[in-house]
C-alpha cells in the first residue's frame, strides 16, 4: 500500500540537492513526485503542519509549494490545499547504476576526429623548451594592473557598452599606428579587426575566402593550430615544402595552382626559422594576383628578431590586396591575454565581421583600453627591446650549451629571429623517439615530425627558450642529453 | 635614358611611408627598385653623400641599407659600395589607380552567406527597445575595477599563464555553486567550461555532437544567433513551433524523430517569453534517451523572472546526461565581459575543448578573478536582485504606457521573465512595416516575423526594456504610436 503523502515527505532527504532550503524541497518532492512516490492528485499536507515535520520556516515552505506549482508539479485549491497534479507525466525509471558513457559514444564523427587531433600535439602545460611561450617572469604586472585600473577609471562605462564591432578604436589606432613603423605594414585602423588569437584570424579568413573542398597551401612543416584551423574550415590542404629560401612557390604552383589561399609566416617560417626570400615573395605576391588567390600572412613574432632590424611584413610589399596580416600579442605580451588581430582590405571587413557572428562576439574589452595605453605610453616597444636582449641571451646560452653537450652531432637552425631553435638530428635518430627517451618530466621539447605533413627529411627538436631561464636551459640540456645517450645505446 | 642612382634617391618621397625614417627610406627604396626606377645592379650613393642629399643623419641611411640588404634588395661589396642586387625579380607593373573591389569579389560562397545573413537583423548599436541589453547604467563599475584591480593585485603573475584550459578555476568554483541553488543545475566544476559566449557554446556543443547534414531541432521562432550558430555548424535545421506551453515537443517527434539535437530555451522562450511546461520537459528529455539525442538548453536570462522564483533548469530534471547547459553574464553583468560558460556532462568535456582549438582558445583571464570574487562576495547576487526589481518597474510602465496608447489593440505576451516583451499585432499590420514606419531613429523594436523560421501567424514587435529608462520608454512608445497611426491611416 503506497505511504501517505505526509510520511512520504517524513521521510525526503533535504540534503541531497544544493542551494537554500526552499529550492532542496523542491527537489525532493519533484523526485517523490517524479518516481510515483507521491501519486497524482495526492493531497500535501499544509505548509504549517509540514514546517513542523522538517523543522522548516512556514515561509520555506510556502516558497517552495509556489514554485512546485509554478513549475507545474503541483496544483492548489483555494480552501481545499495543494495537490499532485493530476495528469502529471511518469518519468520512466532509470536504472540506478548507469556505467557512465565513455568518452566517445554520442560524438558526431567530427567531433571524435577533433579529439583524435587535439590529443596528437604537445604538452598542455608549458615546460622546460615548450616552443611559443614569452617570458612571463619579466611581464611588468604591476605597471599592467595600474593601467588596467586606470582605463576602467577613465573610460568606466563605455568599457561595458558593446560599440565598436572591431574592437575599441583607440586600441586600433595604436595597433596601426605600431605596425606601420614596426612591422612595414600599410593600413588604417578601419582595416584592423580585433579578434581572440591568431587561429581565430585565419579560420575567419579561410571561412570568408574559401569554401569547403577548395585548396589551400600549406607550408610543410606548419604550425598545428593553423593547419587544425584549415581543416576546420573544411579545406584541402596542399603542403608545400619549406627550404632554406622559405616556402617554395613554384612547387605550390605546381601543385596546385588554383589554391584559393596560402597561409604562410614569412618573416620567420614556424618551425624552421628560414625567412622567406625576396624572390619567393614577390612570386608569392605575383601568383596570388593572376590566380585571384588569397595569401594570410601569420606574423607570429615577427618582433624578435636577433640579426638586423625586423623585416617587414609581407603586407607592405602589397600593391594589390590579396594579403591578410594577422598578428598578435600573445608572444609579445602575455598569452592569455587573447587578444589579436587582423588586417584584412577594407573590402572583406564587412564579411568577415559576419563570419564571426555563429562562433564568437567581439573580443572582451576588458583589456583593450589597457592595452592602448600600454602601446602609446612606449611601454610596449621598451619591453619589447629588453625581451629581445633577454632572448638573444638566452638563445646564445642554449646554443653554447647544445654545442658543449652534443659538438656537431646536432645542426642549430633558426637563429636569426623567434623564441626557439631548431635542432637538427641525425636520420639515424628518431624525433619522438628522442623525446620520448626524456627521463625529465619538466622537460619537453617538440619532436620536428610533427609539424611534418608530407616531407620525410631527418627530425629534429623544437626547442623553445622563451620562458626558461638559463638554470632551467642546462637542465634541460642535460636531460636531452641524457636521452640521447640512452637512445644512442639502445 | 634612364637617371642617375643619385637623381632617383634625391627625387624620392619619404614622407609616404609610415615610420621613423630609416624605415621611410627603405620604402622609399624598395619601390624605385620594384618599379624599375632603379635597376639592377646600380650602384647606390654611399651612405655619406646620400645623408647630405637627403638631409638624414648618416647613422639611418645605413639602417636602411642594412635592412636593404637583409630583405634582398640590395647587396654591398667591400670596398666597392651598395648596389642593387642583380638577378631581382620585376614586379608587374600595378595599374595606377585600381577601382577598389567591391563587397563580394573573391568572397567565398559560404563568405557571401555569413554577409548576407548578417545584414538581416537587427541594430547594431543599441537603441530603444533593442532587446538583450541589460541597463549598463546601474552596473556597479567601481566596484567592478576595485575587484579587477585586486585580482590583479592578488593572482597577477599566475593570470598570465595559460594554465587551466577550461578556465580559472575559482570561477568555475563560483558558478557551480552559483547555478545550483540559484537555477537547480547539477554540476562539478570540472563540468562548467568557460568559452566567450553563449552563441560560442552553443557552436561547440553543436559541432561535437553533430555532423554536417545531421537535423537539429530549432524552436520556431528562435533567436537569430541559434539559428546561425547552428546553420554554421552544418546542420540541418527543423523548425518546431512553440505554442503556450512551449516547444510542441510532438511535433518535432512526429517531423524529425531521429534528430541529433534540439535547442531550446526552456525558462524563458526567446521572442515569445512562455516557458516550457512540465510535461513537454519531461517528454523531450524522453524522446532525448530513447533517440540518443542531445538537447543544448541556452538558460540566456533565468535570472530574471518576476512571478515567484526563477525555474529551475531543465538540466536539473536531466538524469541521463542528455543535457548541455549554457549560461552567460551578457545579461547579469554586461554584455562586453564575454564570459559564458558552458555544463556538460563530463565525458564530452575533452571533445569540447578539442573542437575549440581551431577557432578559439581559453577565453582571456583579464576579468575572470574578479568575476568570481564578484559572484563570492555578493555582489552578484545583490545586483540581479536590484535589476529584477528595476526591470519589474521598466515593465510595468511599459505595460501601462502601451495599454493607454493602444487599448487593446496590441496583445502584450511575456511579462513573466526576461528583458523584453512581445507585443502581438492584428494581422492586418506588417511588423516590419510598422517597424521600419519608426521616425524616431533612437527607437528600433525588432519584429517578431524576423525571428520566425517557418510559422505564419501574426506578427508582433519584440521590446527591450532591460536598457531603457521610463523617459526613453515613454519616448519610445510614442513614436511607436505615430508609426501605428501613420501605417493605419495609410
Amino acid at each position: 500500500m503506497p505511504r501517505s503523502p505526509a510520511a512520504v515527505l517524513n521521510a525526503i532527504h533535504l540534503d541531497r540537492h544544493p542551494g537554500p532550503r526552499y529550492r532542496q524541497l523542491v527537489c525532493a518532492v519533484r523526485d517523490a513526485i517524479l518516481d510515483g512516490r507521491l501519486r497524482p492528485q495526492a493531497r500535501l499536507p499544509p505548509s504549517r503542519e509540514l514546517a513542523v515535520q522538517l523543522d522548516l520556516a512556514r515561509n520555506t515552505i510556502i516558497t517552495a509549494y509556489e514554485l512546485l506549482q509554478a513549475e507545474g508539479y503541483i496544483t492548489s485549491r483555494v480552501g481545499a490545499g495543494s495537490f499532485v497534479t493530476a495528469d502529471m507525466p511518469q518519468r520512466p525509471p532509470v536504472p540506478a547504476r548507469r556505467p557512465r558513457p565513455e568518452a566517445g559514444p554520442g560524438l558526431s564523427k567530427r567531433g571524435r576526429w577533433h579529439l583524435d587531433f587535439e590529443r596528437s600535439p604537445g604538452p598542455a602545460s608549458p615546460r622546460i623548451f615548450t616552443p611559443g611561450i614569452p617570458d612571463l617572469r619579466s611581464f611588468p604586472v604591476d605597471v599592467w594592473r595600474r593601467l588596467l585600473s586606470r582605463s576602467w577609471r577613465q573610460a568606466g562605462r563605455q568599457l561595458l557598452q558593446p560599440s565598436d564591432r572591431a574592437g575599441w578604436l583607440p586600441l586600433r589606432r595604436a595597433i596601426a599606428a605600431h605596425i606601420g613603423p614596426a612591422r612595414g605594414v600599410r593600413c588604417t585602423p578601419d582595416q584592423v579587426m580585433l579578434v581572440t588569437s591568431s587561429r581565430q584570424a585565419v579560420y575567419l579568413a579561410a571561412t570568408v575566402l574559401a569554401d569547403p573542398g577548395d585548396e589551400a597551401w600549406i607550408e610543410d612543416p606548419a604550425y598545428i593550430d593553423a593547419r587544425s584551423s584549415l581543416l576546420a574550415a573544411g579545406l584541402s590542404l596542399v603542403p608545400v615544402r619549406v627550404d632554406g629560401q622559405g616556402l617554395d612557390v613554384e612547387r605550390g604552383i605546381a601543385r596546385a595552382p588554383k589554391a584559393r589561399l596560402a597561409v604562410v609566416t614569412p618573416s620567420n617560417h614556424y618551425p624552421l626559422g628560414v625567412t622567406l626570400s625576396l624572390a619567393r615573395r614577390l612570386r608569392l605576391l605575383e601568383w596570388a594576383r593572376q590566380a585571384k588567390a588569397w595569401i594570410i600572412e601569420d606574423d607570429y613574432d615577427g618582433e624578435y628578431r636577433y640579426t638586423g632590424r625586423p623585416l617587414t611584413a609581407l603586407q607592405g610589399l602589397d600593391d594589390d590586396d590579396r594579403v591578410i596580416y594577422v598578428g598578435s600579442f600573445s608572444k609579445t605580451m602575455f598569452p592569455t591575454l587573447r587578444i589579436a588581430f587582423l588586417v584584412c582590405p577594407e573590402a572583406l571587413i564587412d564579411a568577415v565581421h559576419a563570419a564571426r557572428r555563429p562562433i564568437d562576439g567581439p573580443p572582451a574589452t576588458a583589456s583593450q583600453g589597457a592595452l592602448a595605453d600600454f602601446i602609446e605610453a612606449g611601454f610596449f616597444a621598451a619591453h619589447v627591446k629588453q625581451m629581445r636582449a633577454l632572448y638573444a641571451e638566452r638563445q646564445a646560452a642554449l646554443v653554447q650549451k647544445l654545442e658543449a653537450a652534443f659538438g656537431g652531432a646536432l645542426g642549430i637552425e633558426g637563429q636569426q629571429a623567434g623564441i626557439h631553435l631548431l635542432a637538427r638530428l641525425p636520420r639515424a635518430v628518431s624525433d619522438t623517439g628522442l623525446v620520448d627517451a626524456i627521463a625529465d618530466p619538466g622537460v619537453r621539447p617538440v619532436p620536428l615530425s610533427r609539424y611534418v605533413l608530407e616531407g620525410r627529411g631527418a627530425g629534429g627538436l623544437v626547442l623553445g627558450y622563451g620562458n626558461s631561464d638559463i638554470r632551467e636551459l642546462t637542465r634541460g640540456v642535460t636531460a636531452l642529453k641524457r636521452a640521447w645517450d640512452a637512445v644512442r645505446m639502445a
